[in-house]
């Protein structure tokens, strides 16, 4: 038998309408923040994400789909949303319509090969906003404020927002410096990659999961000590209008993202409740300045953030939560005898012209066979075919709530239905 | 600047809402008609389309984007919707479930490498059912009805529906031995393609764009003159079915789909208005019944149809329909002065959790920008905060349609909107 792709998922109806929630949720409140959508390709040509995520990344140097086409072309599977979306922006020079800063978000797949465990899947939704030209601190608390109303919308409590910032440029060299200085002369105790990144990037060394224990992270130089006082400035404005608007958070200045073109404001949004399992983080983003001028954009300021769909439900699951969706059938029509089937069939479709869900046998069931079938698919009302109703065009209508029958004409049907 | 891949598009905002609109009606039809969503993975193991679509189609030999991962696996991105269906049909074993048929859609994009033109991309979006379990012929009338509602509740008016039967195996039989009878003595005069056709699968001769007007092709032998009378009766009930709902339909015998796994029931929609191009094809599907056995599942009838979503709208551009998007902004919160800005923000993120659509400058614009923006917004409302508003809480409101202004009290901001 053929199976699925490892890594890989088959939504089914049961679960698929929660998928179609939360996805028109998010599509809701980002109506609401006046966020726009905006579909980029599945794929894309590889350099965009070696200099869009950063060659020294584990994503590009290690997890990426990369593969020829047929046209000797390298593509690869998009493994985040943000790249594609600047490319877009550049490409499409949205950078030059009236409407700034323009303000988009996203839903769909992305790819990274890595080894499949609960909540890390190799294909993988995320949602996520960009909102583009703009530097105001306000804005930075607006994508972060949209990431929690959302959450919050499907009725998540428990949740742990944890901001910092990365600061400018001054404040990453400066940061970075103190970095070297302080993890080099640990250097041989520290492993390979950590070995590595201290010559590449020495901020990512403080996310490193072998060496998190090592005695040298504790006391590691802290970018929050670094920051210049603009950056210092923008930072407390952020808080500010986080705190206008009853947006709760910590401060957390280990607060690393694994994606290279993060600075100023960076933050993640953590599940905080128990039994959750070891990945905790629902979603993350940060601000990226300078990543519209690395794809060749003019200069622009750029925000966002990402959230996958897998750990939200599992979010959701861990704290008990229902979502409203498998509202049952409408009608179900049962049709009795061969002369009935054909009028059977062409009441369901005029019912279901109206707006109304409608179903009815493809089995050739028997009567009490159809009635289960109808309860298997929760129907409001059964709709009773038989022949003498043919004849006088009515059919019996069961109220599966109370039991009641009713004979109506099939003109009337889909008001009486409605009516009730 | 990287652009992103050939045969692929950004759908961009004043688009992208066009394609919201077309998802969310098909995912209403699919309600009434009682089909529920099903997702499968983007990529899937390459031999499930070497099986399940068929080694001599054009689509396997010559339009499959496929790779290897990082574990040697040979993957394809998925170039049509039901080999994955049914693979996911077999593999969580639906056909087991007491809901019989499995009445499934699905939407996502499809990969096929072929030459780039109006109409035809290399990644595209197909929306499509699969019905798995019946061989009632009045589900295959439901499923062209379905595909026929969706477009005509779109408001697309010039459309043909063609359908024909392609038999069943025996049928098949003898038209296959019919064709190589007819076509053989012409065997040099046809193109390379055709001569392989002719030995492997000869019906897919008549579907030959290239011999599309040699003279054998004229008077080549109609499947439907090969039908048995258990095959024609079969597409007897199918039309019954139609007419008893009102559906019209052309027959036509040379519809041949390009896919090898149809038999019995086949159709295809097209645009028939004017000047739609030369691709004038919309949707089309078929039955199906042995491809889950073909793919290791039990004996299981089955039948679809897709659409594409790219030539949906070009379809209603064509016909110079508007989708009913576009709505523009409930609220535009314009602030005056240093001291109004948070004030300014928290207003906003207040007015957005009632479920307004509210936004306001980040580019710290001067009130007449501010209104400019809020008109580019198409703003209902403005709400003007300055200094001397904060420290009384309230704010004058400008409705843009009538151009009345007044005072309102921060706490009835909400309510003094909504009751507009």
């Amino acid at each position: 038998m053929i199976r699925l792709p490892r890594g890989t998922q088959d939504i089914l109806p049961g679960e698929s309408e929660k998928w179609q929630y939360v996805e028109a949720t998010f599509i809701d409140i980002c109506r609401r923040f006046n966020y726009q959508e905006i579909r980029t390709p599945i794929f894309e040509h590889t350099e965009l994400f070696q200099r869009g995520v950063g060659d020294t990344t584990d994503i590009v140097q290690k997890e990426m789909y990369t593969f020829e086409d047929r046209g000797n072309r390298s593509l690869t599977l998009r493994p985040e949303g943000t790249a594609s979306v600047v490319r877009a922006f550049v490409q499409n020079k949205l950078y030059g319509l009236a409407n700034q800063p323009q303000k988009l978000f996203y839903n769909g797949p992305m790819f990274r090969y890595e080894r499949p465990q609960q909540g890390r899947m190799r294909q993988f939704v995320q949602l996520g906003v960009e909102a583009l030209g703009s530097k105001d601190p306000a804005i930075d608390a607006e994508v972060i404020t949209l990431a929690m109303t959302f959450y919050q919308s499907l009725g998540l409590h428990s949740l742990k927002l944890v901001i910092n910032s990365l600061g400018d440029k001054e404040s990453r060299e400066n940061h970075r410096q103190a970095l070297v200085n302080h993890f080099s002369p640990y250097r041989e105790e520290l492993c390979s990659d950590c070995q590595t990144r201290l010559d590449q990037n020495p901020l990512r060394v403080l996310d490193c999961k072998k060496d998190r224990d090592h005695k040298a992270m504790k006391e590691a130089p802290k970018i929050l000590d670094y920051l210049t006082d603009e950056a210092r400035e923008y930072f407390d404005q952020v808080k500010q209008y986080l705190d206008a608007s009853g947006i709760r958070y910590e401060v957390d200045s280990n607060l690393v993202r694994g994606l290279d073109y993060y600075n100023h404001t960076a933050f993640e949004i953590m599940s905080a409740a128990e039994g959750f399992g070891a990945i905790t983080t629902l979603s993350g983003g940060g601000r990226y300045n300078g990543l519209v001028e690395d794809l060749d954009g003019p200069e622009t300021p750029g925000i966002g953030f990402a959230l996958s769909v897998e750990r939200l439900l599992m979010a959701l699951e861990n704290e008990g939560i229902t979502l409203p969706v498998n509202e049952g059938l409408d009608v179900y029509v049962v049709s009795l005898g061969e002369s009935s089937k054909v009028p059977a069939y062409a009441l369901t479709q005029r019912l279901r012209k109206s707006g109304l869900s409608v179903d009815k046998d493809y089995l050739d069931r028997k009567m009490k066979a159809q009635f289960k079938d109808a309860d298997r698919n929760q129907a409001k009302f059964v709709v009773v075919l038989g022949e003498e109703e043919v004849k006088q065009q009515q059919a019996t209508v069961k109220d599966m709530a109370t039991g009641e029958q009713e004979m109506v004409a099939f003109d009337t049907l889909v008001d009486y239905i409605q009516s009730k």
